[in-house]
C-alpha cells in the first residue's frame, strides 16, 4: 500500500492568502517527497472556501513537480464539464514533460450547484459531459489527427500538443463519491478509482464492483483504488484529537456550506445528493472514531489502516489530507513526518 | 533598460521532445534569474510546432515560478479568445500566489488561423472577444461579486479566487505587432505593451502614439514597452551568426508555415495580415544586419541595442529568445551568460 498527500485549500482570504497557502503546501510537498510518499494530489474546486483556490489542479502540479523527484503528480480532479477539452490536453501535456513523466490525471464530474450555475453549466449534463469529455482527452493525447463530433464539444483533424512524456499517455482516474455507475465505467475503461469515506459495506460492495467489471473487462490486474481522507498524527491520543479536531470541524463546516444547495436543487445526474446532505450530521466525534478519518498515535493508525483495509477489501493507495482548514503547517508537517516514520513502514509490500 | 528571457517553443516531435524542452527551459529559467535576468516569459500557441509545446503560458511559469528568486514571470500572452474569462482569472490567482506576487500578464488576440479554426473562433470576433476577455479578467481579479453580460461570455456575483497577491492585481500588458489600435487601448488602460521587430520608423509611431495617448489618459509616468526578439552573442561575429543562423532560419520557416492560411483566408479583425504574410521573404541575411534582431559579440550588441533604442523611441524592457528552434542548450545558455556578464551592466540606468 501508498501513501501520498493531497492538497485540498478549504480557507479563503479571511484564513490565509493564498501566497501563504500555496507556500506552505510547495514546501509540504518536498517534504513529503523526499520522506516517502509516494504522490502529490490537488483539486479543482471555484469560488468558494471549499476549495477555491485550487481552480486548475494542473497549475500546482506543474509548480510541485519541481520541488520534487520521485512522486507523482496526480489531479484528484480535473473537471471536464467546466473545461474545454482541447485546453485539458494540451495542458496535461505540458505538466507530463515538466515532471518528465510522473503525471496521473483523475477525473470527476464535479458536484457543487454553484460551480455549475457559474459556469452556466446543467447539472444534468454532468454525466454526459464527463463521458463527453474525458473520451476526449484520451483520444487527443492517445492519438493525432483526432476529429470528434461530440454533443458539447467538436474538432477536426487535430494533433495536440506537446504529446504526452508516458506512453500512450498519463494513467487515467475517474473521481467518484456516491455512485456505482462510475466504478463500473472507470473498470470498463482501465482507469483507476478515487474514492474517498463512505460507510465500509458500500465502498467494499463498489470496490468489488470494480474489480469485477475490471475481470470481466479482460484487462491484467485488478485496477487500482485510491482512497483520499483527512490525517493527523502525533504521539498521544489526546494531542492528536486536540490538534486536528477544530481543523477538521472547519473542514467538515466548509464543504457543508459549499454543499448546501442541495437543499434546493434536484437533478437527475446526482438522484442521492439531496437527501446526503440534508442528513448529513458533520459528527466530527463519530468520523474521529471511525476507521476512515486517521488521526491519533502511530500505533492507532496503524490499527485503523489494518481495519479499513479488511472492511472495505483492500485499496492501492491513500491519498492524506494533512493541512486541512487553518491547521498550522508546524504542526501538519510534524504529522506527516511521524506517520512516515512509524506508520508507512508498516505497509510496505 | 531591462532584460528579460522569453520561452517561444518552435519545435515538435520530431525535433525534441516537450520533456527536453521544458526540462532546458527551466534549467535556463533557473540560471537566468541567478544571472541578472529580471523575466522569464513564455506564450500561447495550439496544434503546430510554431508554439505548440506552450499551450498555457501560465502552467510553465508556475513551474518556473519554484526554479526562480527575484524574476518577474510573465505571460507573453495569454489569448482571451480560447479560454472561458472564470477560468484565466483563477490562474493568474494561483500562479500570483505561487510566485509570491512576480507574476504579470500580457494578453493578445492571437493570429494563427488555424489555431481559431479549431477552437471554432471566427477571425472576425478577436477584438471584441479581446476586449470583452481582458475586461472581464480585469475586472474579476479587481473587484469582488463581479457580475458581467458580455456578448461571449455572462456571469452573476462572482468573487474569483484566489484573490491576487499584488494590489489590485499582477500589471497588465497588451501584446501587439501590427494595430495602431491595440497601442491606443493600451495606454488609455493604463497598460503596457508587448511588440516584436518592425520597421523602427513605425514602430517608433507606435510607441509616440503609446506614450502620447498615456499622458492624456492622465496616467503617472509614460507606460512600459516591452520589446522581444532573438539574442545570439558568442565571443566573434562569425562564431554567432554560424551559431545562429540555422536555428533562426529554422523559426522563421516555422512561423511562416504556421501563418500561411493567411494567403487564403481575410478578415476586418487583421486587414494587413494577408498581404503582411505574402510579402514576408524571410530573409535572414538582411534580419541580421538589422538592429533588431540581436546576434552577435558583446560589443556588437551593445551597439546595435543603442542604436534601436535611439531609432525607435526608448524600450523598457527586453525579452530575448534564447533557445530558439533546435539550438543546443549549452549553446543557448553560454549565450545568455555573455550576454548578462558584457551587455546588460552597460544598460542598467
Amino acid at each position: 500500500m501508498e501513501f501520498g498527500i493531497q492538497f485540498f485549500p478549504d480557507v479563503g482570504p479571511e484564513h490565509k492568502s493564498a501566497a501563504d497557502y500555496w507556500g506552505e503546501s510547495l514546501n509540504l510537498a518536498e517534504v513529503a517527497d523526499a520522506i516517502g510518499y509516494t504522490h502529490v494530489r490537488t483539486v479543482e474546486h471555484y469560488f468558494h472556501v471549499y476549495g477555491g483556490y485550487s481552480t486548475n489542479p494542473l497549475t500546482f502540479l506543474a509548480a510541485a513537480a519541481q520541488r520534487t523527484k520521485r512522486a507523482r503528480m496526480v489531479t484528484g480532479a480535473i473537471l471536464p464539464i467546466f473545461n474545454h477539452p482541447l485546453k485539458i490536453a494540451g495542458e496535461i501535456g505540458m505538466v507530463d514533460a515538466m515532471s518528465n513523466g510522473r503525471l496521473e490525471c483523475g477525473f470527476a464530474r464535479a458536484f457543487l450547484p454553484h460551480e455549475f450555475a457559474t459556469f452556466g453549466r446543467s447539472l444534468d449534463e454532468s454525466r454526459a459531459r464527463f463521458n463527453e469529455g474525458i473520451e476526449q482527452v484520451r483520444r487527443l493525447l492517445e492519438e493525432t489527427d483526432v476529429t470528434s463530433e461530440g454533443q458539447f464539444h467538436s474538432f477536426k483533424n487535430v494533433t495536440s500538443l506537446p504529446r504526452p512524456t508516458q506512453t500512450p499517455r498519463p494513467p487515467f482516474w475517474v473521481a467518484t463519491s456516491s455512485s456505482t455507475e462510475s466504478f463500473v465505467y472507470a473498470a470498463e475503461k482501465g482507469y483507476g478509482v478515487m474514492t474517498i469515506p463512505r460507510p465500509p459495506a458500500t465502498v467494499r460492495d463498489w470496490i468489488d464492483t470494480y474489480r469485477t467489471t475490471w475481470k470481466a473487462a479482460g484487462h491484467e490486474g485488478q485496477g487500482k483504488v485510491m482512497f483520499a481522507t483527512h490525517m493527523y498524527c502525533a504521539p498521544s491520543r489526546q494531542q492528536a484529537i486536540a490538534e486536528a479536531r477544530p481543523h477538521l470541524e472547519g473542514y467538515f463546516r466548509c464543504l457543508h456550506d459549499a454543499s448546501s444547495d442541495w437543499l434546493r436543487v434536484t437533478s437527475k445526474d446526482y438522484p442521492d445528493h439531496p437527501s446526503m446532505i440534508a442528513t448529513d450530521r458533520r459528527d466530527v466525534d463519530s468520523m474521529l472514531e471511525s476507521d476512515a478519518l486517521w488521526v491519533g498515535t502511530p500505533d492507532e493508525l496503524c490499527e485503523k489502516i489494518e481495519r479499513y483495509q479488511k472492511s472495505v477489501g483492500g485499496i492501492d493507495s491513500a491519498s492524506l489530507q494533512v493541512n486541512f482548514h487553518t491547521l498550522p503547517v508546524k504542526l501538519a508537517e510534524a504529522s506527516m513526518r511521524l506517520f512516515a516514520e512509524q506508520v508507512i513502514p508498516k505497509f510496505r509490500s
